[in-house]
């Protein structure tokens, strides 16, 4: 969505792959919209439904799959509920916004939180010329960055005119005729548009009341078939936690690969297959304007509170090769464990060839390559590619004087 | 050298990294240029060495590294020796072109040969506004390659009016004062150069006189501490074979990175340090015009000579998200085993997004990973580099039926 908010002419529905009807009239699938579930009840099997129309009526399943996704976290500040205060989720937010922005030709927009969402919404509210201000009340611009790394995008984004507030606790959000006005201690920043972006949580409390267990962040716990406790219910989506491939714990990490795979899986295991997922490396990209940022597996902190002796490395190398035209800095962490000499996990920034680049060691880490294992990768090299030993390598020979 | 050659402004030193003098000055390393050495003696561990003054010197050694590279196969051509047929393997080469290019005002070139070199010398010839034909005595244009993939390839250097010319044994090179002609049975083809690019060999003649334990293509077989069959000699580089990690078994395969490595793993062994290297996948990458072409492992005749049972399978898919503005096609083919359902190999080909991502098939061949396995990684997702389910898993999700 936020590439679709970039660009004013672009319909928010060109990003609907295939719309209710089309389930409805081509696959014959019975989907019901406007019908909200209230209950579940797993012992009699059947699911509470309120209707548009406000009928109350009881649906029998034999196999029961909740995908209800997840929603953005409002944090509880006075005058969150404002008009101009938004969050972005679902298709509908993306039309409310992009409708916000037109009509009311929002000029200069704040926006609350430093994850993927905030960066891409900044990208593109800043590519419609709006002007931007961000905002979170943590000390750390990215906390499960590498400082290093983080200081690169955090440069970006200011070489784009954005300014950045680290550390600032807001009180509170007043609105009048002349906008918004975000109250903090030690700032007050000013706009059209609030965007709330600071994370999500999944929408896991049907499965709450009806007895489900729970995983990490109260996501819905599921087993590698993707089965919840109960053994005919399952769940998919960023609704659902999923196992570390690195820690073999419980995640919740909710991304559109795994949300994809993980239906796919609950329909072949619903028909009988036994489909089992190997679970999640964490892997994740995101552009913020000329910069590709890239991670998968562990931070050296999350290794740390994993049981692991995290070591990291920290390189910066080029994109291309030795005197290359067009050649920029591409900086890459890794981690190992100095207990194992396992892989724990890689980051990535620069303007090109971070985003691939990426899951090679995402690979490694389902393997659970040791750093060594890693180092003698044959990766590829060209010279406008990168230089002879890819920037992985030098890292991981780098990392390997540590673990 | 190819992307030296492109322009015309730039110097052909620019790509010396470090001059001998440094080597010399700075190191204290006793590098001896223009001494060539004729003949190395295991048994008194010396060798022979002819200077520039024409002495001859006997010098002994305690370890001893081969890294005599490769050269360009000249095919045996009446005409082959005429003035403007050439070829591009070392520096004093490059400088040749280079001064021919300028010196002649070359307008019109022949590329004999259809290889990595040939490609990047096609584009660097024409990025100086030259005219270029290819030519090749076999009728198929990548051997190694998936049709449809190669067929993209072709079609590119077409749309960079190239012309190609397959099947074409050529039967002699003429040259007089109006340029060169290559004469063939079906075409003849006129141009101002002639640059033949059609392999090269590794230098191991010396290696071979002495009794040394020849590999693949006659390059000097080493162990993976990189000795070779005398237990003080080393080869590395070009002119040394490799362990593949698909088949276990003796290769050649000269690129870059592995003879790099190749040299920093002897270092350590002759200093007492017992460095083994894992071998090759093969991983290559290289750029014709605007495309990215991309392998590792094994083709499906390759990996069917090492005596698997390869299937393959071949998909489509966009270098972007859905609707997503500037997307392209990227083509992906997989090869796995039917036995034993393990990864053998891969290859790209797109516009973007070829070249880093192949990088993941090839640890993934490090990790002897079944298709199945790799099939379930947890690769990165975002709008601007890729749909949500990778090309790559796309590709693998196929190749799962067929092994």
């Amino acid at each position: 969505m936020p590439y679709n908010v970039a660009d004013a002419t672009r319909d928010m529905d060109d990003l609907i792959v295939r719309p209710a009807r089309v389930f409805k009239e081509k696959q014959g699938i019975d989907v019901r919209i406007e019908h909200r579930v209230e209950g579940i009840d797993p012992s009699g099997k059947t699911v509470t439904v309120r209707t548009a129309s406000g009928e109350t009526v009881v649906v029998p399943y034999d196999k029961l799959l909740i995908a209800t996704g997840a929603r953005p976290v409002l944090p509880n500040l006075p005058g969150i509920e404002a008009p101009g205060v938004m969050a972005l989720k679902n298709l509908e937010d993306g039309r409310k916004i992009k409708a916000f922005l037109r009509d009311q030709g929002v000029k200069k927009a704040v926006i609350l939180g430093m994850g993927y969402i905030a960066f891409e919404m900044c990208e593109a509210l800043r590519a419609r010329g709006i002007d931007v201000e961000m905002i979170k009340p943590r000390p750390v611009f990215i906390p499960w960055m590498n400082e290093q790394l983080a200081s690169m995008v955090k440069k970006e984004l200011e070489a784009n005119q954005v300014r950045v507030h680290l550390g600032q606790p807001i009180e509170r959000i007043e609105g009048n005729e002349n906008g918004l006005r975000l109250i903090c201690p030690g700032v007050q920043l000013g706009g059209d548009m609030v965007l709330v972006a600071v994370g999500v949580r999944p929408n896991s409390e049907l499965a709450e009341k009806a007895g489900l267990a729970l995983g990490p962040d109260k996501s819905i716990a599921v087993d590698s078939t993707l089965r919840t406790s109960d053994p005919d219910i399952y769940a998919a989506g960023d609704c659902a936690d999923a196992f570390h491939v690195v820690t073999s714990q419980r995640t919740w990490i909710p991304l559109a690969l795994r949300a994809n795979r993980a239906g796919w899986a609950v329909a072949d295991n619903v028909l009988g297959a036994k489909v089992e997922l190997q679970g999640v490396a964490g892997t994740a990209v995101f552009k913020v304007f000329d910069l590709e940022v890239a991670r998968t597996g562990l931070s050296v902190e999350e290794a740390r509170k994993a049981g692991f002796d995290p070591a990291e490395a920290v390189i910066q190398s080029r994109t291309r090769a030795h005197n290359h035209p067009g050649s920029s800095t591409i900086s890459v962490q890794l981690v190992g464990d100095k207990k194992t000499g396992r892989l724990l996990g890689a980051q990535m920034v620069g303007k090109e060839g971070a985003a691939h680049r990426i899951n090679a060691p995402a690979v490694a880490l389902h393997a659970k390559m040791s750093v060594e294992e890693f180092s003698q990768s044959d990766l590829a090299y060209a010279p406008p590619f990168g230089p002879s030993w890819d920037p992985l390598l030098t890292a991981a020979n780098q990392l390997l004087k540590e673990v």
